[in-house]
């Protein structure tokens, strides 16, 4: 299965011409997620070889306007771009973010009279306390399930801390299991991880012609890792028959966060093909950097490093930062001295490091089998 | 004064690559007011000669999205690049429009944890029922007062319908009058009317000096209107001093609306310099238009010429009309039809008829004196 990362937006704190805000999708065979929706979100994704009616599942890692002001415009947009045809039995959307989402989308879907063609629906995460520092909290009312559901709005769920694991299960399907961890920033703010299932290796065909078994439900059972019992009364075992597994892909997408990690990203994202994170600002800038709740490229390296990440991509750079297509010779605030900084804090450690850019692709290729 | 008009975007249901979300500037000697903020303004001005930073005033001319989305973006993006001086007293930034704006602020910004460096206030204009069909009524909790002020926000009125003028008083300064009308569409919609003060003629240079008249606080006086009595006793009149005075200017913007006109638009509109007016569609797609609230150049014609406009400027159109420049030959849905569509409506009105284009400035020259 293909899969692969788009960066719709690199920018940090607003859109400008040659940085959008936040926004990134992953795509698994014409299957779209869509992590973080800051201002601009739809037009970029025009700009895209994307289809903004592929997503069928949000993710908004914290309620900051550059990771979210784009998110009602954009559902709006997929409507008016969607088949009215009343036979037709439209997905739900499913959005998963923070508490507050939810009346977020309510009041600005619901003043502007936005009518959508498909269901949708709000799975909150509940923050921990110590992910609030006191500007950072909510106040009640605006968190609070109060009046009635949008009209095209499904109920969704508040979805608690693991504790023991410290992370939050999203949701689990046949092909992945992804979660979500706590992060440190000014508001609560989460980093989410896909984690693809395990794949069974290829049938070993000369083996299976040696059985004399041919394509058929038994193969099936077999891929499912039952074992069989042939006619002649010989067990055959799926270990027997299939190569090696293939083992699943991680891909892990941090929010904005400064330092600090808790255990639950951790042990999530250990060992992840591409652990994608935050470097608002240059090492020389640290100090601001984590006065506003950000990082450096030392510090998204530190956290690849800490993961045993295969592949660290940093993104969501101050504007300050323009891509290296526009950066003129001799002129300051190089975004390639980011990528720089990072490879310097992680020689040796094999990580690699990708600066990501507006509509920069990244293939994720299957693992080879253990 | 110099006064102009920028287009920053002329697109309607949503931004595109190629046509911004509703948004225009109204400048005049470097203070600015938007008109409409549709998802992604704040990304056109970047791109435009005009500075976010001078937006004093916005106007809102209706509840959806794409005349709002950009709203919270936009005024999080100026708070950036605002000096944070605290000795600095930062002007309040007054935001008119219909009921319900000022709870989409406050929820927009409270939940984002949105801080501006600058106060501002929300006047909302209370639409009447007959503007409202069902479909476009808010729920009473959508445009209640409910809990606190945001931060920054100052105290804004509610401006009833005046009701023998038909029309909307929301301020009056030295130079100009401003006054909103009542347009229907499928929610409550409303049009601006700027309207500048006359000014005084040009001083008589010839005959100051014959009355031996030196510049100075007499000069201010008779300018202002008065009269003065010199020292030898006679008396000068203004108009022995003045040129004829110079008509100010009166520029109309209608949001979203079909056909019907209300009495208070085409007194508040007569001789309009320049009227600004939806043409969604082409007249081929009137019912189609009419059914969503929208006009066609043909309805917009009639407007302009039940107004006795001099200028009548065509915007929000649907994005499947391309920009003049990227309109390959023999293609459909040729936007320079709309034009044609307009000035055939008008011929022998000597109304003059203007394609607005993203970025399109157009001044607005001092009329002739009187």
């Amino acid at each position: 299965m293909t899969m692969d990362v788009t960066f719709l937006g690199t920018g940090s704190a607003y859109p400008s011409p040659h940085r959008g805000a936040s926004a990134l999708v992953l795509r698994t065979e014409g299957d779209c997620w869509l992590f973080d929706c800051g201002e601009g979100t739809q037009t970029q994704l025009m700009r895209s070889q994307l289809r903004a009616g592929r997503i069928s599942k949000v993710f908004i890692s914290h309620l900051h306007g550059d990771h979210l002001f784009g998110l009602p415009g954009l559902l709006c947009t997929i409507s008016l771009n969607t088949n009215p045809d009343p036979q037709q039995n439209l997905n739900c959307v499913d959005i998963y973010g923070p508490r507050g989402l939810r009346h977020f989308l309510r009041v600005t879907l619901g003043l502007t009279g936005s009518q959508l063609l498909f269901p949708y629906s709000v799975h909150e995460l509940e923050p921990t306390a110590d992910q609030s520092p006191e500007e950072g909290q909510l106040s009640l009312e605006m968190t609070a399930e109060s009046g009635p559901l949008h009209p095209q709005e499904r109920p969704g769920r508040i979805i608690p801390l693991d504790v023991s694991s410290d992370c939050y299960l999203l949701f689990e399907d046949k092909k992945f299991v992804v979660k979500a961890f706590r992060l440190f920033h000014r508001v609560p703010s989460f980093g989410f991880c896909i984690q693809e299932h395990d794949r069974p290796g290829r049938m070993k065909t000369e083996v299976l012609k040696e059985l004399g078994l041919k394509p058929g439900p038994l193969y099936g059972r077999l891929k499912a890792g039952e074992s069989v019992t042939l006619e002649s009364g010989r067990v055959v075992l799926p270990t027997d028959v299939l190569d090696e597994s293939i083992p699943g892909r991680k891909v892990c997408i941090f929010g904005d966060c400064s330092s600090v990690l808790g255990e639950g990203a951790l042990s999530l994202c250990h060992g992840a093909d591409v652990l994608i994170h935050e470097a608002t600002l240059g090492n020389e800038h640290r100090e601001k950097a984590v006065d506003h709740g950000h990082s450096t490229p030392e510090m998204a390296a530190a956290v690849a490093c800490a993961c045993c990440a295969r592949k660290l991509v940093l993104y969501h750079f101050s504007q300050r930062y323009k891509p290296s297509s526009l950066q003129k010779e001799g002129e300051e605030d190089d975004v390639s001295e980011l990528k720089r900084q990072a490879e310097e804090a992680l020689q040796d450690s094999g990580v690699e490091v990708t600066l990501a850019e507006d509509f920069l692709t990244l293939p994720i290729p299957l693992r080879r089998p253990r």
